[in-house]
């Protein structure tokens, strides 16, 4: 399975338990490890944490202290709320505004006037209701709108207090704790920021084994939300929510010169998610948090420096505002940046961040889900690294680890043998490729939608890594581009309008369902935008759009590019015109590898042939699905959807090379059975082959477009060889 | 297979040839054929016409005198269309306007000003061009924009006269004629006004025999548009864009004190298909031709009677704005109106007609496309049977015919038999039912979109009878209807706001794709339709919503009546919000008679639950395809789509049942097995029960929840029963 390097240790994070110590020593060997870390619910002996390894200590600082959080309940983290919306029925009408939310998360802020904090909006109108025609009652808690209008839509948006930490709330729930809930501090009140500092500098001074303080993460949870019946209401790993408080609102006033509403918070109960294009005072409030949170951090890892050990940041929980993509980011200082990973669009997510160093924490976590009679945690393992290596030959993480309880682990002897392999694979790419660069195509691959940079592979996700429908048609060309011999950049319409296309650009990738952000929605009216992109496709460039591209229905036109795009939707308004029929072609260069049927994943309906010179490459449900087209000296392909399987990544590097007129370039290091990949380190002088199935393959590697060798690899192997 | 009613004659029209004399002789006795007709390409014989037989002729006075429109090209019928939508590549852009369009059936219109009557527009910024910017280039026939802005998109919208006439040029075409191209001449000019009225009379005068004066139809077509290989480009049976001139623009100016614009016509495209809101310039244009088309008309038939004849008029052809369901048809005074049906929806739009009779030529046409070896002229001829027989029993037509070549058709002489059984089974429902009317619910079913009654069984239609991607699933619903015991009402957004919900309305039924005129659109945004229909449910009211009910992204909300329907639908917005998971409910009112899956065509997907209360009845591609839901005292059923088969006629009528909580009701008159359906006429004393399969059924009927009678039925077959 490996391709005999030698063995080597070093580079991998073990999470450790009391009682496991000759197990973790075995493990020192088998899998080289080099470091232990705790997990939540579990205690590391002194005789682990002087066994040489580096320790990581968890540290989480806004819930640290909950006899200080329940004696300062005016600094608890707050949040707005939206009501549920609802029928007046009569002209007057009564709202519980948290009843439909968890009573054991969430608590109404009736400290702050409700008349000045709260929002009473007809839904049906969209008018905010004058306070004078509304109370809050504060015995029965609801709120009650005299002079309703009949048979309109009320909503209240409310402020609550927080009074349970979120990721332990999860954590206690899911794993049936018993112990006392954990209030988080909101930081940005002065006595809470004093407070949080020195329970810092007191931990670094009880923790002299500690060698890396992980914190997990800083300061503000992602939207995590709660029903009334202690389930999952909503969450968004992107979100800000967390961050608010009348303080805050007040701070942000003076610096910006005007007042946020409720309103600017719960967004007509959309919440701002991401699939929405965001308004300037939401991109402005985005920006007043990250400049807190970056400064505060970096306050944070000066004092864990000072005492002399490492500060690193997971990826996840209270990550709001420390937007790893953003402008503030570097300022922190931190030494790594700890993330799990699932597939390769979260390995990329990590690695790619502008930091000294990443480390992965692959699932599966050594959890009783998984880890149990009838579980198959080898399953679990190969499916995740044969998409996670993909992502790591194209940009290696400095680390990698597992977490959870290693006592299940070790009940999986095969387990245990196939993560030692991987552990060495994974040490291999560093030594192999001797941390230098992979080789890419001679241009750049630019994915274009409203936020860019900031949500570099963080598109059409809601929470980490799990399935979601209307996503994963789209995430799969994140997936596939997450592996491919390309330099990826995400770029935001704004950047075009600000500074053009970049330079190096060979591609521009467009995903995503109309009216979201992934896909822009009225961006696509801006006449900058669509001049600007068609001049720079008439001169050659390449554009690549999935599911509903340049989608916004305008002077006649529903994909605003249709004439670069060579194809149109049919929304309604033009069923009176015949469309042409279409064949599909059989040889093209997109589709030269395509064996079977090509998944579409949900697809996308009612696409016609708009442009002569289309060429069709696949139909499904009498639409077409994939097409590539010429528009002047440029080319663009169509694609409906595309879930990630190794066929569909296949499919979206030759895609790009065509769409950029570089076919031939494809053959410069080229694996012709599909089933493989390679990664070539031209300044290494090395390159690896790798089979991404779980059967054997038999490959050839194409250089220059002449084969120079053949070589066979066992299910799921590679081998490294020279240039 | 018939139910063994006398033998009668009468209600039939035959078409007839010269040299089929003996067989019409035949068929007089055979299929009680009481009149015949000419078709075009054929010849009636002196002989038949003296059969005594009343005697149709075709009269389309617009084509009628070629010579005449040749001398008088200024009186030919003009358009405006719209050319290719261009891009810039540089700041001079020409534009051959008709380059897409037919050569032999447009001519550009250059002896009106270019400049004053046609515009330029930049279709990247909406913005007209101004006429200094561009000229008309005589020579070359293009126009040719100077300054125009690099890489946006040009169009010209142009007058055309139209020099051939579309049904006779479609006729030639398909029948391969080398005949003369006949021109349509425009009677709004006053000069072909005075000469069609003359061609009338003297063509009244040379038609001794006839009886019954055929108009096919008056004088516009339906927009009919062939494109530059001579292929269909659009087709509107809807449309009005054949009743343009300058002429009409100024008289219209007059009247309406505006001008309309060529932009009011092309529509940026879109050509104002009924799929469209129309905007209220268009809907003046349609009084506007309206209140010309019935005055004319009416004229014409005024000297058709003056005659001692009869005049009908074929629905369909140039029926442009005669509009059997608008305010003006009854000012045309017609005996009668014909037309072809391929099913019920099209059987009850002729039937429905307020006329005092009418008359369905039932496919198929006796063409050599289906009366040919390996044709199934039975198959097809009892498919529509199938159909139709269901919409007449609701609603009858007077009188049945068929159309095309009695020669062709006399070579199948199972064809031949199989027709006097319908033409028998036709006559009896007369017979039987006494002319009365059917039994009908306790409440009337109103059809709610954007056109109300003027479009009575007209929704999604492209042309006739044809299948059309995202129409099946929606047609389906009317079909249904067509034949189910109920009073069917057309009802636009306008009459609810102006006249609330009709007073013995039970259930409200909307159908359509978000946007169109058929789902609504930007109505759903209006307050004053919201309200009022949520108090009519809240008070007992029934609301049936199929695909994208009430769907426009308005204030929060994609389905603005999410709360009455009990479901919403995911556009991206609330990705972050969990949705409940659902369970189908195994047994519901609804859908207690379904075997099997339930076929929602094409569906609709990413259909979530909204309202706690709601029953989940069917799921489709993890989203919600049948639900219901209660709300206050009323109550609402959602559907993702409905194409026609007779298990989901059953699903419709019992949804309509459960949704005006008239449960019992049903079972006034009900047959248990689903494939038969019983018509009952109360006043003749007799129901009739029909198998609306190609298998014997046996079934039972049910009279206020109790059984009377268990009966056997054929294939098809039918038995009236006294009550």
């Amino acid at each position: 399975m490996t391709s005999g390097t030698p063995i080597s240790s070093g580079r991998v994070t073990l999470p450790v338990e009391k009682g496991m110590e000759k197990e973790v020593l075995e493990l020192a060997s088998k899998w080289g490890i080099d470091a232990v870390r705790d997990s939540d619910g579990t205690e590391m002996s002194e005789e682990i944490m002087k066994m040489g390894f580096e320790v990581y200590s968890t540290l989480c600082l806004i819930r640290e202290d909950n006899e200080w959080a329940k004696a300062n309940r005016d600094c608890l983290q707050q949040i707005y709320l939206m009501s549920d919306c609802c029928t007046a029925v009569s002209d007057v009408l009564e709202i519980n505004p948290i009843e439909h939310y968890y009573s054991e998360q969430f608590e109404l802020d009736t400290f702050h006037d409700p008349k000045k904090w709260w929002e009473v909006i007809d839904r049906t109108t969209g008018e905010v209701v004058d306070p004078e025609h509304w109370s809050f009652d504060r015995e029965k808690k609801v709120v009650i709108i005299r002079k309703a209008k009949k048979w309109h839509r009320y909503t209240v948006s409310f402020l609550a207090y927080q009074i349970w930490e979120p990721v332990s709330m999860y954590n206690h729930k899911t794993n049936n704790w018993q112990t006392e809930h954990r209030l988080p501090v909101d930081p940005r009140h002065p006595k809470a920021r004093a407070h949080l500092l020195e329970t810092l500098d007191r931990w670094l001074q009880e923790h002299p084994n500690t060698s890396i303080v992980r914190f997990t993460t800083f300061f503000y949870n992602f939207d995590l939300i709660y029903d009334n019946e202690g389930k999952e209401r909503q969450v968004d790993w992107f979100g800000y929510l967390s961050c608010v408080s009348p303080y805050a609102i007040e701070q942000f006033e003076k610096e910006y010169g005007y007042r946020l509403r409720p309103e600017d918070f719960v967004d007509m109960g959309y919440y701002n998610t991401p699939f929405r294009n965001p308004t300037k005072k939401y991109l402005d409030w985005m920006d007043f948090n990250q400049r807190f949170i970056a400064e505060l951090a970096a306050e944070c890892v000066e004092r864990v420096h000072r005492a002399g050990k490492k500060a690193v940041m997971f990826l996840g929980d209270h990550w709001a505002g420390t937007e790893p993509y953003g402008k503030y980011f570097n300022r922190i200082g931190l030494d790594a940046v700890v993330g799990a990973a699932g597939d390769g669009v979260t390995t990329r997510m990590i690695t790619d961040i502008p930091v000294k160093a990443t480390e992965v924490r692959f699932y599966p976590y050594f959890f009783p889900d998984i880890f149990c009679d009838g579980g198959d945690p080898v399953g679990e393992l190969l499916k995740v690294w044969l998409k996670s290596r993909r992502a790591l030959l194209r940009k290696p993480a400095d680390r990698m680890g597992y977490g959870g309880y290693l006592s299940l682990a070790w009940r999986f002897p095969d387990f245990i043998e196939r993560v030692a392999q991987i552990c060495q694979e994974f040490r291999d790419i560093h030594t192999m490729s001797r941390g230098t660069k992979p080789y890419s195509a001679s241009f750049k691959v630019a994915v274009l939608n409203t936020w860019g940079k900031i949500r570099s592979w963080m598109t059409h996700q809601i929470a980490h890594s799990l399935w979601n429908q209307k996503c994963y048609s789209y995430l799969g060309v994140f997936e596939a581009l997450a592996g491919l011999p390309f330099e990826v950049e995400f770029i935001s319409f704004n950047d075009i309008k600000e500074s053009g296309i970049p330079k190096e650009t060979g591609v521009i990738i467009s995903v995503g369902d109309a009216g979201t952000s992934w896909s822009g929605g009225e961006y696509w009216s801006d006449v900058k935008i669509q001049t600007t992109i068609r001049e720079w496709v008439a001169n050659g460039g390449g554009f690549i759009g999935v599911g509903e591209p340049t989608a916004f229905e305008y002077n006649g036109s529903f994909f605003q590019l249709a004439d670069i795009l060579g194809v149109q939707k049919e929304t309604g308004f033009t069923m009176s015109h015949n469309k042409p029929k279409v064949v599909p072609e059989k040889k093209h260069f997109i589709i030269d590898d395509v064996k079977g049927n090509i998944d579409h994943g949900e697809g996308i309906d009612s696409i016609y042939k708009y442009s002569d010179n289309l060429k069709v490459l696949n139909i499904q449900n009498n639409s077409i699905a994939l097409s590539a087209n010429n528009f002047v000296k440029g080319r663009a392909v169509y694609l409906a959807g595309l879930p990630y399987n190794i066929e569909n990544a296949r499919l979206l590097m030759r895609a790009i090379y065509w769409a950029a007129s570089k076919e031939s370039e494809m053959f410069d290091w080229y694996c012709d059975n599909s089933n493989t990949e390679c990664a070539v380190y031209p300044e290494a002088g090395r390159f690896v082959v790798i089979n991404n199935t779980l059967e054997p393959q038999r490959t050839s590697v194409i250089r220059y477009g002449e084969k120079i060798i053949e070589l066979d690899l066992q299910p799921m192997g590679y081998k490294w060889l020279e240039i």
